[in-house]
């Protein structure tokens, strides 16, 4: 099982509507995937250690998928759609991470 | 609900013990956290947006919580002790965010 990890990174001015990524960009992103995708999750970024700092990232999101071929697979006829879609919710430019999960969740 | 992501950044030649992470450092933190942390998680770096990239993190975890305040005060007693256990496995300085959870899983 692996994850795809794709992060906003923040900085002072960065324009980002949570309520659009999480209502509108991540179910089409979910549809567009399908079975590829087993669920994905969506974080919000309030501080870093210190309480009241910057976050690292303004949003978040993680999809958990079988395999990064099926991700890829899944994604690939739609990238253009997908990255046209982001100019309606930030001006941020997204940084990815592909992981293994090696726990999924713990109390599983 | 939040979450709290550590996060070790990648750079050439870092140590990275995943199995000690994984199977001694984690349980040993969320033993600390007790009722705290409702769950965690546990991923290790694979790559970039592109395949064969290096990866911006080597390993991450999440602890999710049901509140930072709750977190912060079961492991505020254990810093110390948590710190001193990082060189166990690492020798990378961890980032850390807070975020507020706004999708905890998508097919919940």
């Amino acid at each position: 099982m692996i994850k795809v990890s794709v992060m906003y990174p923040y900085a002072a001015g960065v324009r980002f509507d949570h309520a659009y990524y999480r209502e509108r960009h991540m179910p089409m992103v979910k549809r567009l995937l399908g079975a590829a995708c087993l669920y994905y999750t969506v974080d919000k970024g309030i501080s870093g250690a210190a309480p009241g700092s910057d976050p690292i990232y303004v949003a978040k999101c993680d999809f958990i998928c079988m395999s990064i071929e099926a991700y890829r697979a899944a994604l690939n006829p739609y990238l253009q759609e997908i990255w046209d879609d982001i100019a309606n919710y930030t001006d941020i430019q997204p940084v990815l991470q592909v992981s293994e999960v090696e726990v999924e969740r713990s109390d599983a």
